[in-house]
């Protein structure tokens, strides 16, 4: 097994062109940038903005870090002209847990109440979650970027206290805001597909090292300005119809069990839209299964053997009832 | 409503750079570069050289003047190995109908006679069309680009109007030649899916400020030589089988009408191929119903309710008819 | 019709870019750099390094010198969470044949036996085929590369060998080393789809000259350190799976013909996983009916009348059996 963990790049130094490149296209991308009276970029990507597609696309790529391609294709699934996203990347675990994954909790109760959850490169700066301790690794640079899936603006002592814990200087901060349901919201947000698969390996305990490669795809939400409906449709979408395959060398034990185990359909709420199973448990989060985050099909090639392992399905007619019902 | 015409940028300047990379790779593009006596660029891409999809494609881009993202994908629809021209825009109101519509009527008759339609930013800095001052949109450049379906050299008397009508020096002039059936002619004129829509659309007086983002698909039609051919089916490809998806902001009724009415299927001509319809009214254009122009299959997202509405279908029987019959 | 041969370029100048950036993103490509004792470039792309898909994609398109374009696409095909590799270009025979083709032996027995097939820009130098006295090219450059298939290092004396033969200094030879079933090594040669139809039309002694562009599509192998499986399902995606459309300017009957003759279902050796014919031949390769080799299925567009003929099919079934039986 090769452990390429001690050949971990930067993060932060690696993803710091993408955000450039992202400011600099920022009228063709209909987004909004500003400074914070702190110094610190900000990003609007469907706040005061319009958004687009093409900034979540960008805004995912820049989640993971640089590590990860992201791509928009139309599909023929079904008659509803749906696009699909593709992600894949030759990094999943530090693409995917070690920057996408939406791990840091953000809160700040001073000037006003904020709560939201931020992912991206920075969460390797600050190292706040125990996650890092696990993954052994820690960046450090002299910028960073952080995403958050919010409606609102952070208040300037939540940019003081990232920037503090990420060691650099405010205005070395840029902080990416998505609504949930923008078009730059739902399109980064579906682009997790790989992220949930790789979450999901972690909490299955299976060893991560020997994921070698991944790629993954799912529908792209129809985009809306109601946030339950938006986070309902963003977490379907990966649960009824997101597609994972990934590279391993684990022998084929392990690969048959992680490709049996990991779908959505072995959770026992898979099998309502998610704002049903939400509202069904009268909107207290931690009491849904934890187990349900997972994409609908995995498909596990194990390299060493040649053999391949699948489990779960796709299920249009549950996607569409989410989507369209 | 978000109206985003105070924020139109200039479309002559983002174009400019399209059109260079266009010139500097020509070799594997397969297209000619050279100069008419009064100075003007001419890219040949299909008269004199072989054209290619790839500078059919590029060239779509530069018809978008840089505002529209053209990709080509294979397909499994059908067993005829069909290839998807894919097209996305964040700025649909402008990139195409302020750039990529062929609304520029070319006459010219002193040396030789010579007539087609323009497209591309040119028609923005020259803005005879009354569409642009609807639009509320007048481009200043000092170079500009205009493309022209056609097997002709254009007189240099004509470059020499075009040129001033654009008030630029003949010299800052750049015309693409693509005649219909070429390679390169019958990848850009398929890419006028989403244009095709967008003409519609304000053909049905529907409000096109609440249009926030289009993408759209249609499969590239087989090459030929034979002009009534190809006129047929670059036409035919988005009446059958050409499938546009728009983000609105404009209320669930206008919503749903818009995906409803839009469809070729609403048309009276529509169910025989292009060439047919065209021989049965004696080649007269005018006759034909004009609302036939419009892609098979419409879906409309409303964002602010997040519902979904859909129109038309798919005819691959009557596609394959046009293509290969 | 149009002879292009006198305006090829040369392949190795175009190619030395595309090199540079796939050594400049060795890190995120999972690629090693080193250099020989002879000064030699060498890229190990899946021998100590993991390799990468995408490693596997940049390392197709420097087999075709820069002047093919190779992109890797979610499938619906099957439930099977398929990624199709696509190829397209715009100089079928001078990218395919005059590049990408494996047809340099490599053969050196002084320090240690090593046997190999060498692709890419490197061959067009050299000239040491009959190949290229018919297709009338030689190039002449500074610096070149070369590509093998192998799982071995190949020796000194050989990299002198091939810098002597190319002449150019040993330092300004790179080699890149993909083995068969590594996921570079399966995607490069999955991304062959395209030169074994311009090989087979070869064969066949269809006028070359008349294939004005292609395009064709295969899934991507599962990856396997098995090197007989490796071989196995990267020949039998293209057989039973690969698809490829040219566009010709021959005239109906010749178009006609070729598309009904070249796809694999019409030699003697179909019907079974290449594998198993390898065996049933008692692993003597030459004994294999050479016509084997050749798209699933073919499509010839006629490009002055306009006319499409095509040939083959797709077996999924037999793709499966191959893949993960």
């Amino acid at each position: 097994m090769k452990n390429r963990r001690n050949n971990w790049p930067g993060i932060n130094q690696l993803s710091a062109p993408v955000v450039d490149q992202l400011v600099a296209d920022a009228v063709d991308l209909e987004i909004l940038i500003s400074r914070s009276t702190n110094g610190s970029r900000i990003i609007d990507a469907g706040l005061k903005s319009l958004g687009s597609v093409e900034a979540g696309r960008r805004i995912a790529e820049i989640c993971m870090a640089g590590l990860g391609h992201v791509t928009i294709v139309p599909s023929d699934i079904t008659d509803m002209n749906f696009h699909i996203v593709h992600v894949e990347t030759e990094h999943p675990v530090l693409s995917c847990l070690g920057s996408q994954y939406a791990g840091w909790s953000l809160k700040y109760d001073a000037e006003k109440k904020f709560r939201a959850l931020g992912s991206g490169p920075a969460r390797a700066l600050a190292a706040k979650e125990p996650l890092f301790e696990e993954l052994g690794y820690h960046d450090q640079f002299d910028r960073t970027c952080l995403i958050v899936e919010t409606s609102n603006l952070p208040p300037d002592g939540l940019l003081d206290k990232v920037s503090h814990d990420c060691n650099v200087s405010p205005d070395s901060l840029t902080v990416i805001l998505t609504p949930t349901g923008s078009m730059a919201g739902v399109t980064q947000i579906a682009a997790r597909v790989v992220e949930v698969a790789l979450h999901k390996a972690h909490e299955m305990k299976f060893d991560l090292d020997s994921i070698l490669s991944a790629e993954g795809s799912t529908p792209l939400p129809p985009p809306t300005d109601n946030g339950l409906l938006a986070m309902g449709r963003t977490n379907d979408t990966i649960l009824f119809a997101g597609s994972v395959s990934m590279r391993v060398d684990c022998g084929d034990d392990a690969a048959r069990q992680l490709a049996e185990s990991m779908p959505s359909c072995n959770s026992r709420d898979y099998g309502k839209p998610f704002a049903q199973v939400f509202k069904d448990y009268h909107y207290e989060f931690f009491e849904i299964d934890p187990m349900l985050f997972s994409p609908a099909q995995v498909t596990v090639h194990e390299v060493s053997t040649g053999h391949t392992f699948t489990g779960g399905a796709m299920d249009y007619g549950l996607l569409c009832k989410s989507f369209f019902g």
